[in-house]
């Protein structure tokens, strides 16, 4: 592309390196930001710039927290003994909105994934394992995406605590509420047969 | 949408602000940058606060520049009295990527738009009529997007301009009607300028 601005091609440039924004859209972002007025520029610069120079890492739970323990660690209504493990942020968000989860959190920060260069040691497993370790948890529910990478990643960690007394279980796989049977591809519509529940116990959600 | 930082929800409802970047896709982005090393935050941050308080427009022809006049503008071998008025910057750098075109620019900065309202004190128009009122013009080419703004847009102009003595011409329609300029392919829009007719020509159609 043939700027004529310097100040623009640097912009669009910095906008592009986001990922799924190619150049032709940054360069509509950058016009917007010129239509718009000064403020709503550096308030969208100062809240990223904070966002990356002063956000937290829970502790307990490595979820983004704007303070030492994240907001599920702290509270006491949630029981630590039943930790469920997830790959990022958005997955906490998401099993939260569900309203269906009393237990807390582990963020692992990702999946094995040897092909992206990912290894165990760049996640959070090792913390994981020292607190299964030390007999605070009781249940550990895998949730992690039911990729190769994410079965990998589960099987990885269950063969590290397996020595330890802890109950290992999964989050269910099935047709989605709501959803036809006949859309449902064949693994997950499998599982779900294989893994079938009492009808009961399907009524008291 | 239910965060864990107050940091994290201000930088998505900001990112999300943009046009067409709904708030799972800013969630998306924030998550990226706090993965990145905090020096892509604060280079993107700059990037955008000093396009947007730096940024100059062309006093001449109302192009994004970094001075106060534009690359073209300055440029000796470009023929100040041949005009070609555009909507936007975008469309400049598409011309000037067919480098089929000699002349200069006039950025309008929009198009006539009662149902968005845009009138025509909003865009550069009146700055158009004085350059073409003090004789330094003596072609002007219409390269709006052919919509109906953009012909309300022309035939404003036009009718400002009449009494004075200016060829006025507007790009062949090799582009397809209703497209915009800014996606059309370089070919095809080299040869709409190279095949420029006269305006009144294009209302007999
Ligand atoms: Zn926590
Ligand atoms: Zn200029």
């Amino acid at each position: 592309m043939d700027f004529s601005s310097k100040l623009l091609e640097n912009a669009v440039n910095e906008i592009s390196q986001l990922p799924g924004i190619g150049k032709r859209t940054a360069l509509r972002l950058a016009l917007h930001l010129l239509r718009q007025p000064e403020e709503n520029t550096s308030s969208l610069a100062e809240a990223i710039t904070k966002l990356r120079s002063e956000i937290k890492f829970c502790k307990r739970c490595h979820n983004i927290s704007d303070f030492e323990l994240c907001e599920i660690c702290k509270n006491p209504n949630r029981n630590p003994e039943v930790v469920c493990v997830v790959e990022d942020v958005r997955d906490v968000m998401a099993i939260e909105n569900t309203s269906q989860f009393k237990g807390t959190y582990h963020v692992l920060g990702g999946k094995i994934s040897p092909m992206d260069g990912i290894g165990p040691n760049d996640l959070t497993i090792h913390s994981l394992v020292e607190k299964v370790k030390s007999g605070t948890i009781k249940e550990l529910i895998f949730a992690l995406s039911s990729t190769m990478e994410g079965d990998t990643t589960n099987f990885y960690i269950f063969k590290q605590i397996e020595p330890f007394n802890v109950l290992t279980t999964t989050i269910a796989r099935g047709i989605a509420v709501g959803d036809e049977l006949e859309y449902a591809d064949e693994v997950t519509l499998g599982r779900s047969i294989v893994n079938r529940i009492p009808f009961e116990n399907s009524l008291k959600i």
